[in-house]
């Protein structure tokens, strides 16, 4: 019997226990997953940062913790942790991403809401162009960024994918650095930003990157809020140099009541749903670490302590 | 120089006229396109069915005469027509098709109608489960079904396709017959109807079949009117059992405008715009195949008389 401690932050225990002890099941592992095993009994901790478990001396005999999320910045220094750390890379996360933009993309390429818009009887026809006359550029070519881009891509839309440093995928024109940045939007029809938040890419889309794209374009955002400058993106929605905007993250979440993107009428305001690790998929990730770990292998997505990632 | 007679019908002319110009100088074929050729110098008709023309006696030097639809029906008969006739195969008809149907199947799979009905401030999250449990059943596996359903399983979807006659697909479940089609709507989610208008397909979404999908489900119809019966979708709407419908094509085209479906705030009405030929890609199958008519290689798309098609 393996003892496995789930401490995650507890109002999270309902949504994972069931997934995490069918996941268990899946791999063959007898396991005993509690929120309460004795600390001189646990083997492995399925753990996320905003635990409540901060200390983990007592933990003599856990072989690894293995975190719920991406993200270790919050616990990768914390000196009583001399366990191995894995970090979490969601299969349901990265598709999830996939579906989403996939989705949107399709729903501005084929300008879905003047569908919606036009319920009237009123057989106003408009045949879209086709996807392989349909300039896409995502912006961050990490992990998402290139999943979402190769979907697009086969499903033949023409894209382009920018990042900072050079990257390579067949079927996408890949772009870098700042010229390649203004290239990438340069007549670009949907912009989608995949982008991490750092410093330099604070206002990515600005008043002036915004003025590089194709009259109409629609920008969707399941990335992060600061990437763009709203003042600038409203004032392009006014002018009509963006048609609409499909935004799922925010400077402020959740977006307050009175922000102006809520009733803008060419504005999509989605509430930081497009990247969620799945409760199903991120225990399909813990159950293989324990199953590995069980059986002599490395562990997936180990932390590297130095790199702090 | 090669002289091609546009005869499709006068009022598209003006739509096809660049699109077939450019197909033909980018097959490198020196084409004098006219609509008033004399009837003894034309080597090629570009033509429809429903074209004036429909005497081809004097059109004695005419190589082939390409046909810019599909559908042949009304003019293979035509004892005037000796000349080789091919019909249409419109790469960017498959592809529209497939783009318009991937794009609703992604709206109604992530409930992308719930958010735009959310635009109040709520910030009301929903995390739609990921595509590999999400059950989508393609009727008809033709050419346009075979496309789409391929298209949704290499985007993750659980995919399951149903024909008269049996096929196969790698990575869809492929069911045909009677029995084959109770079970492909059995606990189907999202609905795609792609089969031919036939008497045997009339109604095939009916009280009965309707009954069989999961609670909720969603009805796209991009295929043939006839396929549903509408009373029967108007119920299984009230109930429940049908979430939402997108319906593309109707029993009669213009949807009047006092038609139920119209007002329904489930039912999303489209002019009958996801099988449209685009002049641009139909242009190319048209030079495609004075291309290989002027070398000597035989006619893509050829139509066998005895068989009509």
């Amino acid at each position: 019997m393996i003892n496995v401690l789930f401490a995650g932050h507890p109002t999270r225990w309902p949504e994972y226990q069931i997934p995490l002890r069918d996941a268990f099941a899946k791999a063959g592992l007898s396991v005993d997953l509690r929120t309460d095993h004795a600390a001189d009994q646990v083997d492995y901790i399925v753990y996320a940062p905003n635990s409540p478990l901060q200390d983990f001396t007592p933990y003599t005999r856990t072989k690894a913790v293995l975190n719920l999320w991406a993200g270790v910045e919050a616990i990768v220094g914390n000196p009583t942790l001399t366990q191995p750390l894995a970090r979490m890379v969601d299969f349901g996360l990265r598709q999830g991403m996939v579906e989403w933009v996939t989705g949107h993309v399709l729903r501005h390429h084929l300008d879905i809401d003047f569908d919606l818009e036009h319920q009237d009887g009123s057989w106003t026809r408009h045949i879209p162009k086709l996807a392989r006359d349909r300039k896409v550029t995502v912006l961050g070519m990490g992990e998402l960024g290139s999943a979402c881009a190769t979907a697009l891509a086969t499903l033949g839309f023409d894209v382009t994918g920018y990042s900072r440093s050079p990257k390579s995928h067949p079927g996408i024109r890949c772009l870098h650095g700042a010229d390649g940045l203004d290239q990438a939007l340069t007549g670009a029809e949907i912009v989608v930003l995949l982008l991490p938040k750092t410093p330099a890419t604070e206002n990515t889309l600005n008043a002036r990157t915004l003025s590089l794209l194709a009259p109409g374009a629609a920008i969707i955002n399941p990335g992060r809020g600061p990437l763009i400058d709203d003042d600038a993106l409203l004032a392009a929605l006014k002018t009509g140099q963006v048609s609409r905007a499909t935004l799922d993250v925010f400077r402020i979440e959740p977006l307050p009541k009175d922000h102006p993107y809520w009733a803008h009428p060419r504005v999509t305001v989605t509430p930081h749903i497009a990247s969620e690790t799945r409760p199903e998929t991120a225990s399909e990730v813990i159950a293989e670490n324990v199953r590995r770990s069980e059986a002599g292998q490395p562990l997936l997505y180990l932390v590297d302590r130095a790199l702090g990632y």
